[in-house]
């Protein structure tokens, strides 16, 4: 069936079947689930609890099953598969990917994962155990150990061998790798060559050398971007000797990217977990009140700040009323430098202009910026009327240099984040946001302070 | 060559090219670009102006030429093809997928993309007049129309004669699309089946009719999520009678992906125009200043109404300490908020709670964080001390006022921009945050108005 839209499901479908499942009417659920995509049915399974969804799995083939449990986010993944025994887990898992079945030992308490390792099946367990020992960020942490290689020396019809057996256990394959006798990548012979050629031509007379592969060590975002510059499907991962030891392919990059981004809108944003709006109310309480709270600290410290300051407001009470204006502003600037930057960190160009080259770009844009909201500042509140014209040219004072300071912060933040490891993004959040609004109220009081 | 590092060179390089440049010195540009991977070269070009960069690629073969000019960004790219003449871009744009070359045709005057179109190859010219319909933002727009079809009615053998009529043509390919007499699209044959299947036997015995599609008109964010969704190389787009009339790759979704993640970016910072650190101050001036005179603009409202106020500031000047811890608990919480939805928005679940099961959870949370929030400021601003406990209570009662109106207008915001086709994440930009920010400074002043 060509399924020209995806499978989507009301919610007297979704109640429906919460009958079923109450009345145990396999019939019911077999013949509603026959033929659906497992994609979709994991979707439909975030609307059950564990057991149910159990209930349901086990209803389903095998296969249909194992990759459902590999579609479920880890978050949810962790908590359902509490409801499994060890050897449940093995049938399941017996049906992955190297690499999936790697995530998932990873996930499972250290007791419950040697079990399974060692009820796995042979071949699956020495790749899984191999897998492990990468961090999940890099590039052998992403890799599948799943793949076709030939040797250099062999015949196409060698070649066709080798696929016909391996075709059970790799999924997605559009190229045969070409190693040497000691597993040495050499280059890669696509399909599409194959099925042209004759069957006693040697392999080392058709493959192609030139071929991109990255490191097992390399990070994550990098291969990604690796991936994105040369238009890569798939990309050989190779140890420090130059062997072959494994493959990406691009849907492992796609929710790296997706992941990349979802952090960085949190980071942002200032939300602490990975939270959606169907978490609990606790869960959204818990992520959110950390970042609040140093706004607030932030908020309490401003407080003392310009009490320092009641002389000077006692006299001219108007110098609160600019309060909002220098610091919408100053965060407006940091915010935007911050941005400017990480997006230049997540295209890096060809040759670096260099620390010094940026900031004094960076100024002679805030010098610009600073002096034409000043005068803006200044116009307007002489259209306006009002207090005093010496408070106003302070105003405008202070205004100029807050944007230069956040500015110069917000540049320079995010590049110190990358420099020690961090993510640059962190710099658009409230921590940040947070010191940059004092810092502003302090500019705005003592310029007032000197000058009035 | 593998290639086990991407391609990077140094300033010493740049120099040295720059400098074979400058004395037309063809030997070494051209052995110094032998062998490199075109993407590499796009990274190289960026450091030289257009005449420069044309002369470096009309030393190269017109393969690579091609694929450079499709690898530029789209800003860099018109540009660049102005020192152009039709006659030397027919030759080059001959040599692109269908796709690509509607991209660049696009981006061309309307005279000169008439002269290029009428002396483009016949079939690729019908192909590209056909593309040039849609809109870049659906599925239409994304598609190549490079593909290999087969008849179901066809043999195995009728098949790989067709691949290797097709072969020169289409660059990626990993599955035979399979189509009626009418064209209607079927299912596919995957590479690796037709490779081990007798000659003689039947597509209609071999090909797999699951598979996912896409029609015309679906929107290239949504393109990205069925991709992702299903973990799709290649997806078929189909007309609405389901007659096959293109295919999508992977590439071209996660330029999708990433473009998607740096508009958001952008939205969220208050940045109008898609800049990076390094274009001119004048550009990167002009994409900051609009947001951040609504941000000026909001804050010299705040400087009226707070004016409106004036007498209870001569009365009690405590009441100024406690405007920036109000306004940035009101921009945090707001922030916080839209995130999420953007977040919920981004990875639809199964069934929708319906906009009012979000609002009383929205309501419950902000309850929740709004009265811990007011609770740690009362004991703090006690401990610290200073002023009378009276306005302490009215802070707090005009924190937690204020944490709830954000977390409504936070939560609504970015609903209602959805609803209307705008990008949700516009809601955590400086336009929202000023409105926030004024709604804040309201309640702020009324409550004390109020009660003190």
């Amino acid at each position: 069936m060509v399924e020209s839209v995806a499978f989507g499901l009301t919610k007297e479908f979704r109640d429906r079947f919460q009958q079923a499942l109450d009345e145990r009417d396999n019939t019911f659920i077999q013949q509603n689930l026959d033929g659906i995509n497992a994609a979709d049915i994991t979707a439909l399974l975030y609307e059950f609890n564990s057991e149910e969804s159990k209930y349901v799995l086990d209803l389903l083939v095998v296969e249909i099953r194992a990759e459902i449990i590999t579609d479920l986010d880890s978050d949810a993944r962790v908590a359902f598969l509490k409801t499994y025994q060890p050897d449940e887990l093995i049938k399941i898992i017996d049906h992955l990917d190297s690499d999936d079945a790697a995530d998932i030992l990873n996930e499972l308490p250290i007791k419950v994962r040697e079990e399974v390792l060692a009820g796995l099946d042979k071949v699956l367990r020495s790749q899984v155990i191999d897998l492990l020992r990468y961090d999940e960020n890099v590039a052998g942490g992403l890799m599948a150990k799943e793949l076709v290689t030939a040797r250099v020396s062999w015949t196409v019809v060698q070649c066709i061998e080798e696929i016909r057996k391996q075709v059970e256990n790799v999924s997605k394959f559009y190229a045969v790798y070409v190693v040497d006798d000691f597993n040495k990548l050499l280059g890669k012979v696509p399909l599409q060559k194959l099925i042209l050629t004759d069957s006693t031509t040697l392999v080392k007379d058709i493959y192609d050398p030139e071929l991109i592969s990255v490191q097992t060590h390399l990070e994550d975002t990098e291969v990604a971007s690796v991936m994105r510059k040369y238009d890569l499907e798939t990309v050989p991962v190779v140890n420090v000797y130059g062997q072959l030891v494994g493959r990406i392919t691009i849907d492992d990059v796609v929710d790296v990217i997706t992941e990349q981004a979802e952090e960085e809108r949190q980071l942002m944003s200032g939300i602490s977990e990975d939270v959606e709006e169907d978490d609990s109310i606790w869960r959204l309480t818990r992520a959110r009140l950390p970042w609040l709270i140093i706004g607030i600290v932030g908020g309490l410290l401003s407080v003392q700040f310009i009490g320092i300051f009641e002389g000077d407001l006692m006299r001219i009470t108007a110098i609160a009323f600019f309060i909002p204006l220098i610091q919408a502003t100053g965060g407006n600037v940091g915010i935007q430098s911050s941005s400017i930057v990480v997006q230049s960190l997540a295209n890096p160009g060809f040759v670096e202009d260099g620390l010094w080259g940026r900031l004094t770009k960076v100024f002679i844009v805030a010098i610009l910026n600073g002096f034409l909201l000043a005068l803006i500042v200044l116009a307007a509140n002489m259209l306006l009327g009002g207090e005093s014209n010496k408070l106003f040219v302070v105003v405008s004072i202070a205004l100029f240099a807050v944007v230069l300071a956040a500015s110069l912060i917000g540049t320079v933040t995010p590049l110190v984040l990358n420099k020690f490891g961090f993510n640059p993004a962190l710099a658009s959040g409230p921590f940040i946001t947070t010191i940059n609004d004092l810092l502003g109220l302090g500019i705005y009081f003592l310029t007032i302070h000197l000058i009035l």
